[in-house]
């Protein structure tokens, strides 16, 4: 379920007729078990050419996750942006995409959330300038 | 010196006259005071015109500042990309500019650097996908 903390930021009232031609960026936070470091990188280093696929499908562009450690724990920080007009149903789409799930299933065990609802939480925008 | 930490990261052998026209994407992280918090929104809400026509001079773009509580501390995670093609010489112009430097005098007051080599530390790439 990784993006499903993200859906309560879709914008209400979009008409998939009509693109918005906006990009919509995002920048998400969550925890990495130091067990699992290794198995996190390598698994990135070889990402699942469908799930990539999918990403792109459901309009997500632009995607890095970065690692760092903070005192003794480590954290994942990520940013993409979303080029698409129905973010929820984009994401409902990936979510119903069995490639993805198999993937989530591997991801999901490396990752320490920062709240119970979600993998990854949403971070507040503080400044952008393109 | 809002930069500096990122010098190091210079690609080394770039010829300023033969554009990369290659995006270099940057990660980074530093701490926000608690009592800065307001102040530093505040700042980056109403950011000086000059500060963002030299960070576009100086070949950033898409560049975006998130904030977010972890446990009792604050941090901010920023993502940014450089089209250029000398990173170095880049920051070093970004860094003789008298507006700029002013700016940073408000910024660096803020921030709670986790390292004493600058105030923001880049972070390790562990994934990405146009």
């Amino acid at each position: 379920m990784f993006f499903l903390v993200f859906t309560s930021l879709f914008v209400a009232g979009c008409d998939e007729n009509q693109p918005t031609n906006q990009v919509q960026r995002f920048g998400s936070v969550t925890g990495l078990k130091p067990d699992k470091l290794e198995y996190y990188k390598e698994l990135h280093a070889n990402s699942w050419p469908s799930v990539l696929k999918t990403i792109w499908k459901c309009n997500i562009q632009n995607y890095s996750i970065y690692l760092q450690q903070i005192g003794d724990d480590y954290y994942l920080f990520s940013y993409f942006e979303y080029t698409g007009d129905d973010f929820e149903a984009d994401m409902e789409r990936m979510a119903n995409d069995p490639d993805t799930l198999r993937w989530w299933e591997e991801t999901d065990s490396c990752q320490l959330p920062l709240e119970e609802d979600g993998i990854w939480t949403t971070i507040e925008e503080v400044f952008q300038t393109d």
